[in-house]
C-alpha cells in the first residue's frame, strides 16, 4: 500500500479484516518490522480514540512515534499556490510537507473539514497537500471527506459480530447541537459497499450525504422502517450536505431508543452525546459494541502501517 | 498493587521507600519489566515534575509512554449519569475510560481540584470515573483531594536525610496569592501517619485541613512553637477546607524564614514562589531538599508502576 | 561537548561537517550510543522542523526523548533574582533547571527574543538560567541571539553543495510583515566566519546586526552588487537591532528574484512567505536548498547530541 486515504486504498478488504482479527491474539507478533522507522502523526483538529490507538498500533510494530498538534505547536499554514503570504501563515504546505517527510518514513494526518466550504472541504488541501509534496505515504486520520481507519476499524467490528452470511446494517442519522462532518458516515458507506450485507441508510430529508458516494445505496426516509430486521444499527450525526455544513434539523425522535434497535447491535465511532444521539440504555446495554468499535482502532491502524511498512 | 490512588494504596510504605532507594544505585535495573507494556498519562491540568518524572519512571522501566493533554488535545467529558448530553460536553466518562484503557496497561490521571464546590472535588470524578470505568490500573498523578506519588517521594527524603529513629516533622501552612487545593497537603499528612515521628501541623486558624484527614494530628496554630526543635519542616500554602477554596489569609509572617528553620531541614514539592512561600535563602542553603525532593519523584513513581506491572 | 549554546563550542567545525555527511550514509550506526539516555526537548515558543528533527537525531541515537511545550503545559518561570513572586510566575528559574535536568541527561530549549527589551533579549535569561543551574548539558533550539543548530545544518548544506574552494556566499535581508529575531541571522554569520569563503552581507540601512557579530565581515548595502556572482544566497528576515525590534521598511525589492539570484544556489532556515521574502519561482526552482538544509537539520542535531553523548 502506497498511501492510505480511503478504505478503497485496501486492495482486499475481506483478507484485512481477517489478517486484523489474526493480529488482535499476538499485537506485537510484527515488532521487528517497524525497527527504525518513524511515524509522524500530525493533528490539525482534537482526538482521543486516533491519538492513542494510532499511537499504540505503531508502537506495537516497533515503529517510532512523533505526535504534533499542528495548529498549536508549529506554524500556520497556506495551501493556495501564488499567494502573497503576507498575511497571518507563515509557512506554505510546499515546504511543511516536504520537510515532514524528511523527519519520518510515514506521516498520518487528521483535518477536519470546516464545513463553511463545500469546494474547499472536498478539495482536501491539507490531505492532499501531503500526499502531493511529502515523500513519503500518508495516512488519513479523518479528513475533510472521510475516516478510513474508522471504517477499517467498522468492518473488523462487523466480521467479529456477525452471525449472518449478508447481515443487515443501518446507517441512521441521529441529532446533535452542533454541526458535524460527513467523514465517519462516508467511509462507512464505502466501506460498506464493498460488503455483502442488506445496508440501508436513513436520515430526514434534506440529510442525503454526497449522492456520488451513496450512489447505488439504499435510502429510506422511515427511521422504523429502514430498522426492521436490522442486524446492526450504526448511529452518526451529520450536517446538512446539501445546504452544506447546516444543521437544519435537531428533531429528537431521530434519537435511537432501545425499542427501535430491538435485538440489532448498535455502533457508533465516538464521542457520542448520551440521550442525545442514542438513549442511555442502548449505550449501556450488552447490545452496544462502541467499546469494540474502539479497540478495533488499534487494529485498523496496525494493519494500514504494517501493509505500509511492508511496501516501503 | 491494584490502583495507586492514596499512599494507602502501598502495603508496607517503609519496604517501599527502601525498595526506591535501592533503586536509585541501579534504575534501569528492571528494564525488561515493562516490555510491550504502555502507560498513558492524562493530564487534565498542567505539570512539569509529574510529567517528566513519570515519563522517566516508566521509560526507566522499559515501557512505553502515552502523554495526552486531554482538554486541550481530546474532547470536553460529561460525569454526570443519565444527562442529556446537548450542551459543550462531547463525551461522558463512561466510554472515554473503557476506551483509554484499551489502548494501555496502566492509565495515569492528573485533575486538580476546581475549589468551587467542595462536594464536587471530593466526589473525584475524574480519577473515579477512570477507576469505575477503565479496565486498568490507574495512578492519581494529583487529583482534587491528594497527590500520593508526591507523598512517597517526601517519604523517600524524609529517609534519606533523616538521622533520628522519631524525628520532629512539622507541615506549616504559607501565604500565597492564589487559592490552591489541599491534595499536597493532605497526602502529605496522610503519608505522615505511617511514619514513626513526632508530627505537628500548624496554620491560622481557619486553615483546618479536612479533619477526617487530620484526625489525631497534632495542630498548632502558633507557627514558632510548632517549629521549636523541628527535624523537618514541610511548608505548603492551601485554600480554606471549611470555607471552601477561599484565601482568607495572606499574612506574610507565615512565611518560612531561616529564623524560623533554625537547623531543620527545608521541604516543599515545588513549584514554589519565593519570597512569598518561604524566604530565598532558605531555599538557596543546603539545608533545602526540594531538589532531592523533585528527584525522588522519578522513584517513586517507578515504584508504583513496578509494584502495578508486577501484579498486571 | 558540554553544552551547544553556539557554533563556536564545536572546536573543528569541519571535520563536524564532514562527519554528519558520513552519518547520513548510516543514520543508525551509533544507536547503541544513546541507550538509557534521555534528551528532554523544552518548548517556550513553537516549533516545526526543530521539533521533529531533534526528536528523529535523538531517536537515530537511540535516546529515549521527552518534548514537553513548557509555557502552555507547565508553569510561568521568574528569571529575577530576589522577586517577590507574588504575581503570575509560579516557579523560579533556579528550580525549575535543577529539577528538569535530573529527569534526564541532556536538556534543549527553544527560547526566542520577545524583541521588546534588547538587554533583556541578550541576557538570554531562559537558555543561560538553563546553563547556569541545569546539571546537565544544555542545547540552543534557538534562543534570543542564536540558532546554531540551524547555523550547523547550513555549514552542512554549504558542503555538500559547494564546488570551489572559495565560494561566494551572500547573506541577503527580505522584507517581512511582521518584527523578527536576528537569532538565524547571528548564528549564519557566526558560522561563515569560520568558512573560507567571500562572505557578504547585504540590507537596507539601519538594518545592520549587532556588530559584535558582524565584526570584520563585509557589508553592502546595494543588493544587487552584494549578489554579483554570488554562489550561494542566504535570505532571512530580520528586524531592527539598533532601534530594537522595530520594522523599519518592507521594501518588496528586496524580495528575492530570479533575476537577482542568477545561477547562486538559494537558502533559507524556513519557515518562507513565499513571494515576500522570496519568489516563488526561486523556490520551485532546482536552484533552491531550502529542503535539503531542513533535511540537514537531523544530522546538525545528530552530531551535536552525538558529541554530548561522547562526554557524558
Amino acid at each position: 500500500m502506497k498511501h492510505y486515504l480511503s478504505i478503497n486504498d485496501i486492495k482486499d478488504l475481506e483478507a484485512a479484516v481477517a489478517e486484523a482479527i489474526e493480529l488482535k491474539k499476538d499485537p506485537v507478533k510484527f515488532k521487528s518490522l517497524g525497527k527504525d522507522k518513524t511515524v509522524c502523526l500530525l493533528f490539525f483538529n482534537n482526538s482521543l480514540r486516533t491519538r492513542l490507538s494510532t499511537q499504540k498500533a505503531a508502537i506495537n510494530l516497533g515503529m517510532e512515534v512523533m505526535v504534533m498538534n499542528f495548529g498549536s505547536e508549529g506554524w500556520q499554514l497556506e495551501f493556495e499556490d501564488g499567494t502573497v503570504m503576507n498575511q497571518g501563515k507563515a509557512e506554505h504546505i510546499k515546504e511543511a510537507a516536504q520537510v515532514v517527510s524528511q523527519y519520518c518514513d510515514i506521516v498520518a494526518i487528521r483535518a477536519f473539514a470546516g464545513l463553511e466550504n463545500k469546494a474547499l472541504d472536498e478539495a482536501e488541501v491539507v490531505l492532499n497537500g501531503f500526499k502531493k509534496y511529502a515523500n513519503v505515504p500518508v495516512v488519513n486520520m479523518e479528513s475533510s471527506v472521510g475516516h478510513p481507519l474508522q471504517a477499517l476499524a467498522d468492518a473488523i467490528t462487523l466480521e467479529e459480530f456477525g452471525s449472518k452470511d449478508r447481515p443487515k446494517v443501518v446507517l441512521s442519522w441521529a441529532p446533535h447541537p452542533r454541526a458535524l462532518p460527513h467523514a465517519v458516515a462516508n467511509s462507512f458507506v464505502e466501506m460498506m459497499k464493498l460488503q455483502d450485507a442488506d445496508f440501508v441508510i436513513t436520515h430526514p430529508k434534506g440529510y442525503e450525504l454526497n449522492p456520488e458516494i451513496t450512489n447505488g445505496c439504499q435510502i429510506e426516509y422511515d427511521q422504523d422502517k429502514a430498522m426492521e430486521n436490522a442486524d446492526f444499527v450504526y448511529v452518526k450525526n451529520w450536517s446538512s450536505y446539501s445546504d452544506y455544513g447546516k444543521v437544519i434539523s435537531q428533531d429528537p425522535n431521530w434519537m435511537l431508543t432501545q425499542a427501535q434497535l430491538g435485538t440489532a447491535k448498535f455502533m457508533h465511532c465516538l464521542p457520542v452525546r448520551r440521550n442525545v444521539v442514542v438513549a442511555d440504555v442502548v449505550l449501556d446495554s450488552d447490545q452496544s459494541l462502541v467499546v469494540e468499535q474502539a479497540n478495533n482502532r488499534t487494529y485498523s491502524a496496525q494493519i494500514v502501517l504494517k501493509k505500509i511498512l511492508e511496501s516501503l
